[in-house]
């Protein structure tokens, strides 16, 4: 059945999930963005942003999901073109993969108003594009669960190996988005080129015990699992109050805490969604105290199903 | 019932699996060393050892077995003492975990002894306490599996943390042993105190992905997974024929190979026991040809009992 008209949701990730930097991302349930795209007579791309956020480019050549969008249309070459609507829910630099849910739903909007569309894993290649303008480098630790859902790994980059990962989704995540802005560059920029054999050698035993605790959905072990001795330390002062939220959720029974991406959140793991609850009571009450910004605070298991289209016809 | 003579086999390992350096090991089911004790009524240790290989201290101030027997019988004086036999099969610096097959032997035979008996998991301090004395440090990617079985995890070393690993034993493990010596000192000199966070991040994209093949049985995820872009390059040179031998596993049918401990054995994955024993021919005629040494081969999925106790009476 032709489609001339497509809503799809891309949901947030949190991406490294502390010791798994660069190579581990999960979906959560919200917040995430949202594309509508039309076909139309015109050939090429319309493109236009619905947002309340400040710093979001409206021109196609500088914002992600038009970016993609051009990219699928150029190499698939449809007898239409495409009106497409973002609404850029999201705000930037937040450490929840703000560009990667823009990129996925712009392909995953663009793949289903095509003739003959390709399979999500296929679409991946379009979306780290996405990551590629937005950061300099094509990453798709958040681009690949936001797009497939669940936890993912992302083996390789070269070439690009992504496992989706065994998961029993018992544990709950609580999400902490400080208003203030980290941007990905900046954070990259206090990374070393090299890192202690002895730092490397203890994130990599928490990589695996993390691996394990997510397919045994354990919240004990993927809490200890979630210490990053490499990145954290580096980041953790671009990020006001950050030592307080984090004691504030182990105090309030998190297993673990450390930061969302490259910051500015923070995600906690806790056992059961009532103590995510006190959790997250607690993290944005140290977040008002600690670093005196407003918060916003999400809930939710892993997201499983990834992008999905909440309407067509 | 009290017992008054045992017999104990404790298998060797396969420690660091490639890219899990000091923290994954596997048991396998041959070679192995075996430890006999007696109850006798002088107090304390007579040791003794019996082996056909060179360079095994007989003295038990110099010998990993007798020092974990001596270290459990001060902590928990039995009313007797312990006549230990040393049956040293496996050849020391072999890669294979030699002293801590003695070690856990030794453990797990004095514990048999004791009128009130510890958990296997318990038996673990002693047990690291042989590697101290071996080597300096006192690692447990070969004790730990070596007395657990299976596929061992270990986390963290402060403090000690031992996850046991989900694990579908589906694949095969070869095991080529070129007969000449690396010394775990010597090996260990080669390691740089820095690594690039490039290749830390790509080794650690490989544990995960490991852990989760061990858990699935999948030989080809497995065999990429094994890729250690850290160590394997700084150590290969120590091993004469490495690189031809490695191509021959991998020419021969192997998903994947890399070296075992710190050498000179090296393991290769297989999908099956036919594609084993093919690998294993392969590797044998590279090691007469390009290392010009004899070399022993082992193949076995993963042992899951560890140290058995044969006999006792």
């Amino acid at each position: 059945m032709i489609q001339k008209r497509i809503t799809v949701f891309a949901p947030a990730t949190i991406s490294n999930l502390g010791s798994g930097f660069d190579v581990l991302g999960i979906a959560i349930d919200r917040p995430g963005d949202m594309v509508t795209a039309y076909r139309q007579r015109a050939p090429g791309l319309s493109f236009s942003v619905r947002t309340n956020h400040a710093n979001v480019p409206a021109e196609p050549q500088q914002n992600v999901a038009a970016h993609v969008a051009n990219l699928m249309l150029e190499e698939f070459q449809p007898p239409f073109g495409i009106r497409m609507v973002l609404h850029k829910k999201m705000p930037i630099g937040s450490g929840l993969g703000s560009s990667a849910a823009s990129s996925v739903a712009s392909v995953v909007a663009v793949n289903g108003l095509l003739e003959k569309r390709l399979k999500k894993s296929d679409l991946l290649r379009f979306a780290v594009e996405g990551e590629r303008m937005a950061s300099g480098a094509p990453h798709a630790d958040n681009v690949a669960p936001s797009l497939l859902g669940g936890a993912c790994l992302i083996r390789s980059y070269s070439p690009l190996d992504v496992i989706s990962l065994p998961l029993r989704n018992s544990v709950v995540w609580v999400v902490v988005h400080p208003r203030i802005v980290v941007r990905t560059e900046e954070a990259r920029r206090v990374l070393p080129a090299h890192v202690p054999l002895e730092s490397a050698i203890r994130q990599w035993g928490n990589v695996s015990g993390l691996t394990v605790g997510l397919s045994s959905g354990d919240a004990r072990l993927i809490g200890k699992c979630v210490e990053d001795v490499i990145v954290e330390p580096l980041r953790a002062h671009l990020i006001p109050g950050f030592f307080t939220m984090k004691q504030s959720a182990l105090d309030a029974g998190a297993t673990g805490c450390s930061i969302s991406g490259s910051g500015p959140s923070l995600f906690a793991v806790a056992a059961s969604m009532a103590i995510g609850r006190r959790i997250a009571a607690a993290m944005a009450d140290a977040c008002s105290h600690a670093a005196r910004v407003p918060c916003d605070v999400y809930i939710s298991k892993v997201n499983t199903r990834g992008a999905t289209i909440l309407r067509k016809g």
